[in-house]
């Protein structure tokens, strides 16, 4: 699978931040974002950008606030052409505290917007191309909205936004390729000056799968991480994706080598992947927030009790 | 998804065996047996019948065998309509030592075989076929075979056999969504008399994508295992297939029971899943045998080295 247009996305330290508070030390990042950068890919996503009147410092790392010299540490001296893109949530980011791009680190914004949302999504990205970012709107929870309110926000992307790219986010793992399909023609359609991507979700060991079939249908962007950390159940493993791809620019040894060193390791200390409960809130089409609360309780693998729990709420 | 013609077959213990010289234990065995019977799936698998002349009863467990006395131990006294079924490779079965099917408590029998082998694939079907049981050829190493032979051969199964399906078996976990699809619509197209089967190996995290892959384009015989367990990254988890299929008369709950009670203790014994060595063998149309050696080594999270060792041998 060769194609130019193809834009690979790590979001490693982003979405793998979920799970820890965005805790992850300096040297961590800096090993994630050299291998990352050596193997070809893209753009690199290190955090959120999130306001520190709404979040503390104490409680979060650096990766939910990405200030300007928290990247420098972690990328100066390493040469590269990767993007750094960080990712802002919808009421979460104080706007003027975004600098121009000239002035930043930050080569992209990723808005992360609910359907309902979409008039404020498409307000910051304009907000952030005027400061002379890339943007991208990432619709999440997508699973749970595909009806005509999606349509009319993608008409109104297409008619009123600057944005790149508009993803497809399936957040709760909850999509099979059928789906995908439909989601990523439909956005091909109506989305005639962007490009359309796809972030998938592994609840039910479908998040690479569900990016090839994106893929085959035109999605042109795509987000992976380093041995599919991310919350939950985690991401499309980007050493799976770099596989599939036959870009002769891209390189999977650094991501390899990334995995032994630092990923394989990191996995005996926090928990993601393949785990039931986050299987069963995929294919009932739930938000993992559930199965998250009850992996930390006695009754984890309860896993029958689980289900019907969710059975119940419907 | 529900499709009154479509057939689950769950082989736990069968490729689950090839991780564990088929060493289970009757109480195991019969718990499997028990709660996949209960979910509502169609058929179980519970080993292969190999000739005791050939393999040494003390090397192997039970279910390398599959005698009529271990089977009744797992079966009896449980209320069920499930059909059991056996696998055998092509020179490995004493096929006198098979008992017509009336006196015996298997009802189907599965043949593996290359492409190369179907003649004797075809031979053994029509012998087991005459005895009175339910049979089917499995290709396996498919993702190595896809050009005439394979063609030839499915006309060959068409014209000279007796199975009820023939799968299509993904035994390196090499399989993208499109070869699934092209490799289920050519047997479909030839087979006019008998139905397309799918297995596929979880190298790559495709197992249960391309499952579905293979039920989108007319696949009705679909092979699963509790938990994904089997040989190196193992099979398509049943939990997530039935998740899946929308027939009425399967009930996931049984499986996650024994899931929690029985797989998630195993997995802390015996390795199967997710394994880099394994995505590496899968993504370059390998067989996992030199992964599966170098899991045994102290290099087993040399992931670089490893790729690059298979790099040269093609």
């Amino acid at each position: 699978m060769f194609r130019d247009k193809i834009r690979v996305l790590d979001c490693t330290i982003r979405d793998g931040g979920l799970i820890n508070n965005h805790d992850f030390d300096h040297r961590f990042v800096r090993e994630v974002y050299k291998a990352v950068a050596a193997s070809g890919v893209d753009y690199i996503e290190l955090g959120y950008k999130n306001s520190k009147k709404l979040f503390s410092t104490k409680e979060f790392g650096h990766w939910k606030f990405c200030d300007d010299e928290d990247i420098k540490k972690v990328t100066d001296g390493i040469d590269s052409n990767i993007k750094i893109s960080t990712m802002v949530d919808i009421g979460r980011v104080d706007m003027d505290d975004v600098k121009p791009a000239a002035e930043s680190p930050v080569d992209m914004m990723r808005v992360a917007s609910y359907v309902k949302d979409i008039d404020k999504a498409i307000f910051m990205t304009n907000h952030f191309h005027q400061k002379g970012y890339e943007t991208t709107i990432n619709v999440m929870a997508i699973s749970r909205d595909m009806g005509p309110e999606l349509t009319e926000a993608l008409h109104q992307v297409e008619e009123e936004s600057n944005i790149i790219a508009l993803y497809i986010v399936d957040s709760f793992g909850a999509l099979y390729q059928e789906p995908v399909e439909k989601l990523v023609k439909e956005a091909k359609d109506i989305l005639k000056t962007k490009e359309v991507g796809f972030h998938g979700h592994n609840h039910q060991q479908l998040a690479f799968g569900n990016t090839i079939e994106a893929i085959m249908h035109g999605a042109n962007f795509l987000d992976g991480t380093v041995y599919g950390i991310g919350r939950a159940a985690g991401n499309c493993p980007l050493e799976l994706l770099l596989g599939f791809l036959k870009n002769p620019k891209l390189d999977i040894r650094p991501v390899l080598d990334l995995i032994s060193k630092e990923l394989v390791p990191l996995r005996s200390k926090i928990e993601w992947g393949y785990i039931i409960p986050y299987a069963i809130a995929g294919m009932l089409n739930e938000h993992p927030k559930a199965a998250m609360a009850l992996r930390k309780t006695d009754k984890k693998e309860n896993y029958r009790e689980f289900y019907e729990s969710l059975l119940n709420v419907e």
